[in-house]
């Protein structure tokens, strides 16, 4: 049974040479991020770091005690630069080993004689991890107090996600509301900082746009109170008419 | 004149609730890491925090004293989320305070009675900071010590990246070398930690892909020894040969 909690908040540790490189566009922090607001959890940090023992045991460490949630993503394949499990069992300071019943799956998984060293590295956690299954491609994920560690290709990670509905206890869903309006930020500023100042519960994001030739503003209201976004968008509405400014998109 | 500097390494911190909501997908880091690598810095870590100054300060002195260059994105606008100057200037503990060359710079991009208030806030910044100049839309970065300070719009900040070549003292140019191979990583796994081991100025990176129904390994080398580079990747292919793996692409 899931029980609100008003102060779930979430952080994710991206472990990725190739995403610092260059090589690699993240986008595993949006796919969670977007997940986790339907479940009433706010991501309020990211750490991109490298595939380094020391920074994960680090990172994970000072990051476990701030947030309800840790997210970490890369470094459970088989070869040797993925060393995510072998590091968080560093970082709590438990046994790195067989977990049984991944030992099982990828097993039965792989065909006789195919499961090799590297694919059994894939079955190495934290002693007393749970799992977190895998439908893409059976080598499983797993989590170990408040630390989720999931793999890095994007659509394997997100299929894995639905999976820990039931394990993520959230407060009240976020709410985003959306109103694009044809000017630039510098027009209505003064009047939006009155606004965001007058509804602290309200986050009033201001994001210029230049799409297709088309300059804009999109003001972002995002809060678990509805009521609230409703009447500081009314607010909002009233000087930008006072204004003369078109609304291009409201939602 | 630039001197290299072995050492020199680089982190980023994104100033953006926009991309921790999801609403957002960052790019900036790629952009910015590609370019750091020919200037020879290396990208060692990433933070994505809330647009909020205690965070911003926090995380600026944490990590401004660790690498050799801190480049923050977004908060450099006029509205009342556009908070990284001010911030920054606390956190060095400097007066916030109009720059008097920004300033002018935008008096003379608005046409007259349009430099309201708002844009009179893209001309502060911490007192002594040096300006990144904006060839799209005017609105100056800046930097101060060894951090510097560029906007979150992806096209506005890279058309500014080139104005601080000179400013960026890099190391040798980091060097990639790709490998692709029609397999799967864990039947190279064992083999390849063993060239690891042996080459540890290298860093060889293992990427399985999914594309278009193709499967395969992408391996990516990657130092600023192109000796050790090629040494590594002939005894990567010679094993690949005995294991009669076909390599898809080679650079």
């Amino acid at each position: 049974m899931k029980k609100a909690n008003k102060k779930s908040n979430a952080a994710i540790i991206i472990i990725g040479n190739e995403v610092l490189s260059g090589r690699t566009q993240d986008v595993n922090v949006t796919n969670i991020s977007l997940w986790l607001n339907k479940l009433g959890v706010k991501l309020e940090e990211v750490r991109i770091i490298p595939d380094s023992e020391k920074s994960i045991v680090q990172t994970v460490n000072q990051i476990r005690k701030k947030f309800t949630y840790v997210f970490t993503t890369g470094g459970i394949g088989p070869t040797h630069d993925d060393i995510t499990s072998k590091s968080i069992s560093k970082a709590l300071k438990v046994k790195y080993c067989y977990h049984p019943e991944a030992y099982k799956i990828l097993q039965n998984y792989y065909e006789k004689g195919k499961f090799n060293l590297g694919r059994k590295k894939m079955a190495k956690t934290p002693k007393s991890a749970s799992l977190i299954y895998n439908p893409s491609s059976a080598a499983p994920g797993f989590f170990i107090k408040n630390v989720y560690c999931l793999p890095g290709v994007p659509s394997i990670l997100k299929s894995m996600l639905g999976g820990l509905n039931n394990k993520i206890i959230g407060g009240k869903k976020i709410i985003n509301k959306t109103l694009s309006l044809k000017t630039v930020e510098s027009e209505i500023s003064v009047s939006l900082a009155k606004v965001q100042k007058k509804y602290k519960n309200v986050e009033i994001g201001s994001y210029p746009f230049f799409k297709q030739g088309k300059l804009g503003v999109s003001l972002v209201l995002r809060s678990d109170n509805s009521k609230l976004i409703e009447k500081s968008k009314k607010e909002i509405i009233n000087f930008i008419k006072k204004k003369k400014i078109k609304i291009i998109m409201s939602n």
